[in-house]
């Protein structure tokens, strides 16, 4: 029988006093994983520099999965923000996304090691273990539709931007593990972008 | 300054029965990687069931990603071996590759720890301590040139296969994570062979 810190779920932070731990706790982690890689992160270092106890850390995340799925969310929270001051001017949906994914694409291989934390942590994570997880598909889907200019999608919409997700997530992997060069990663979201997005809908 | 053990080369075996050797050690861990996590294989568990020195198995596959980006080779290899033998008939490329990656998606979702032990090694290896990992690459691009029917594939089909090898991946890895179904990861790899192969030339 597994035991019930195993399962339970994470606690969400209500008051602002609680609100304020939780973003120093993701800035903890973000830094510590910008440092060093994830495998030498202690979950005990984080909650230090964050100045929370150990026992809250473990409560808002009960993993380090948890914990770095829920820094990738804000990283694509942010990526949206940024999106909507910004807005992109292109003649196409599939400029505007390029332009969109690959000025994440710079911001994510600015800091190689936490990115690879945030992707290793991602890809590792069940969902129904990790429900923050779920929160990342629908966040980058919200940035691809706002960059289109999408209101509501179709089927093959949610579809193409579902295989544009996996395909630029394996892009930056691939980059990171110095696979392919950044020039090749910008060229092969363009090329993505070209090919997936060709049936998007117009608005 | 890094130790010689972390930089070392891998050994590549030579003689038949080093070669006899090589296979058990990868026959051994891909056992244990089918019994359970990947956190949990042990090295020294895998030279036990493999009948070697712990020595000669760090001689070999200096960690255990070098180990588990072995093993996906392997499978990768074999993959090939099986679409050889039993050809594809298609009426068109898109067809003979979808074919081709559902059967060996269908194989690798069988053994789902197993499939996450070497997708999570393949992500994590970096091409330059872990060499294996570009013959991953080359292994899939084979496979799908050959179901595809192209003997000269031209920088378009290069890139469009290395898109699609990455949406694969991707594709399996959210399945085997719980975040789509198998129905959707069969339709997802439809649409993208569908849309990354439109362009396929023909031979």
């Amino acid at each position: 029988m597994p035991r019930i810190a195993e399962v339970r779920d994470a606690a969400e932070p209500s008051s602002d006093e609680q609100r304020a731990r939780h973003v120093r706790m993701l800035q903890a982690a973000e830094e510590l994983a910008t440092e060093k890689e994830l495998a030498r992160v202690q979950m005990h270092e984080v909650a230090k520099r964050a100045g929370v106890a150990i026992g809250t850390l473990y409560r808002y995340f009960p993993s380090k999965t948890h914990l770095f799925v829920a820094v990738m969310v804000e990283q694509i929270d942010q990526i949206g923000d940024t999106f909507t001051k910004h807005q992109v001017q292109s003649a196409n949906p599939q400029d505007a996304v390029y332009e969109v994914l690959v000025r994440a694409t710079r911001g994510l291989l600015r800091r190689p090691a936490l990115s690879t934390a945030m992707l290793q942590s991602t890809s590792t994570a069940n969902v129904a273990t990790v429900p923050d997880a779920g929160k990342i598909d629908r966040g980058f889907r919200q940035i691809v539709l706002d960059a289109a200019g999408i209101d509501n999608p179709t089927e093959d919409d949610n579809t193409a931007l579902r295989l544009l997700m996996q395909l630029w997530f394996g892009v930056i992997q691939s980059c990171l593990n110095g696979r392919i060069s950044i020039p090749d990663a910008e060229y092969d979201i363009r090329k993505g972008c070209d090919l997936l997005l060709v049936n998007l809908s117009r608005h």
